[in-house]
């Protein structure tokens, strides 16, 4: 969780603008879905998160169906560096983690194989090592329940693809994998619909906070 | 995994008795399903974990439909006591874990709520650190898909009863949370299906066998 020993993460988002309850609502949801609901730092869902979006109309600039797009570009920005952050500071985090798919099948398999690498315990106890593990993110592609074919998938560490065609390139990614954010861009090679993920690595740091709390 | 340094996880289970390989099959498939199938070190999926049950036929007792169940039984038990090795077994494990589900809607929704207790890395942490932490139990229920009311929903820590009808008891769990096997039984109270799955607790020793494999 974010924060289980103080409170669970709260987000307050203001604006100045005019925006009638329902396009706000809209708006709020559609961006939530790309950016808050695609942070993970251990896969468990606190109960309690909660996002608010308050618009003032201080501004009286208001927003109409027409400024919807504009004005939702502007939120996912906002929310898009919260999220950043809340996925850097993870309990015990030492880096960021970024996972990018492509190529996928449907928005729901995007959001499927890119959960099931970011949630992943060995992979992320592999970032904490610093070690680039293709293994690992195969591995959890594999059982993620997404259409994933090996022939057409490929693995990018940062700018070193260590992943083509599903066979390993023995390509040096160490590098990319000791940076302070590893992003791993997957390649489906299946479809057009893409996701990503927020996450962090796992280290011992975590399990200290998480399991002697009270000590 | 199971041991990814070494070997992906192997497990081998001969008998002297004769069974025609379709209702072989279909008994190890369906007692695999309740044994190793519930089993999670970490969720992470092994591609290659494999069972093979061999039967040579050596005592000439030839086993039928009518002797399927007991056959069954027999096999189960052995797959059982292998399967609890395992987790015992876990990366850096210290203590087994049993997640015993009751009172669910349908045997999915009572493996889901198992698998969701048993996988939460937050809950292993708990257990690592031996504090009856029944609010991510509770938290995992929560996001585990299961049909889950809190009003109906009843957790004991070994004996102890630490939720009734959503509510903490109060009671102190501590002494079973820092068993050698802690056992969560978690009542639903929706339906009459159960289901168990067999964990370990996340510890330091984990991240570092999983982190620094390569130092």
């Amino acid at each position: 969780m974010i924060a289980p020993n103080m409170a669970t993460m709260l987000a307050f988002v203001t604006t100045d603008a005019a925006v009638q309850p329902r396009l706000l609502q809209d708006v709020t949801c559609r961006v939530t879905e790309r950016t808050f609901n695609r942070v993970t730092v251990d896969g468990d869902t606190s109960t309690n998160d909660s996002l608010f979006v308050l618009a003032g109309g201080a501004s009286r600039v208001e927003i109409t169906g027409e400024d919807a797009p504009g004005f939702q570009d502007a939120l996912e920005a906002v929310l898009g560096r919260l999220c950043r952050m809340i996925a850097r500071d993870g309990e015990g985090a030492s880096r960021l983690v970024e996972v990018r798919v492509e190529g996928a099948d449907s928005e729901q398999d995007a959001v499927r194989a890119a959960r099931a690498v970011g949630e992943s315990v060995l992979f992320k106890c592999a970032v904490a090592g610093g070690d680039p593990n293709w293994g690992r993110i195969v591995c959890a592609l594999g059982y993620s329940g997404a259409a994933v074919v090996p022939e057409t998938t490929t693995v990018h560490i940062g700018e070193v693809c260590v992943v083509q065609g599903g066979t390993p390139t023995d390509k040096d990614a160490h590098e990319p994998m000791q940076a302070e954010e590893v992003i791993v861009d997957i390649d489906l090679g299946q479809g057009q619909a893409s996701a990503r993920v927020l996450t962090c690595d796992l280290t011992k740091d975590y399990v200290t906070i998480n399991a002697e709390y009270h000590t």
